[in-house]
């Protein structure tokens, strides 16, 4: 998929996320008060889900959308998508 | 769009979804245990992420994936359906 | 719990619900584009999630944290709205 | 917040979504297919939810609920907890 390895924004995203998770990590040996491990929680949960909609966007760019591509190959891209959403979706 | 009109099973989950809001008017008027009411808003929560979920696949399937779309049709149903999904996803 | 009743604009926010789900149902029946009919469940998902919140405060406050409360009764307020996070954390 | 470092479970719970994430990374640089970028991705806003769900039910029971907290610590302890649900449940 070099449409991803081509997206240096993404990989930029995940280690911000990677950043965030440490700080809670860091926050929870620290014994640092329960408002802040619950604030920094919260943020990662909404940098995740921001990642999530980054990633299904490039996704259904380039694997639904894009033109070329075969009708078996976007009915695939969009059951890979769906499978996620699906879960998602809870 | 006359696919979705030719979903009779969505028809049927937007009025479960409407008897299970009723329901919570009931019980909010009733004056019922705020346990009860509790419960009966997130049951109402998952029937309308399932809802979602439900019309997200279908748009994907007949707006971006189906065989035979021009390319600017497929463009549109991507950017309509990521709309949502960046909205769906904070 | 007279606490709820009390509360007029939570039954407001269930009838704007109950109105934004007969705007579904009426736009799937009416053949209505796909892109309107998932921007309508969207808000929908929205306004549940909002109305869910607050029914969540309402809890907390007159469930768990209120002064006066027996122990015995703070947990299990916090035993009712843990279940309804956990559920609605998936 | 002794009561949350006296928690190793949480501790664990991170460093495995630290480690999730990592594998995220590790999917991008290494050009995977998309589908699996998604599947990671979907597995770590899965497991921050869980998360998240330990947290606030930690929170609940400590800072709210607990036996012999004054009015005022459960006036604070609900207040940092609506604040972390009403982001949440957007």
């Amino acid at each position: 998929m070099s449409h991803l390895a081509a997206r240096p924004d993404l990989i930029a995203r995940v280690r911000r996320i990677a950043g965030q998770v440490a700080a809670v990590e860091k926050a929870l040996a620290a014994d640092a008060p329960c408002a802040t491990v619950l604030h920094r929680v919260a943020a990662v949960r909404g940098a995740v889900n921001g990642l999530l909609a980054e990633v299904i966007a490039e996704h259904l760019k380039d694997h639904v959308a894009l033109p070329g591509l075969s009708d078996a190959e976007r009915a695939t891209g969009a059951e890979d998508l769906l499978a996620v959403i699906r879960r998602y979706a809870k």
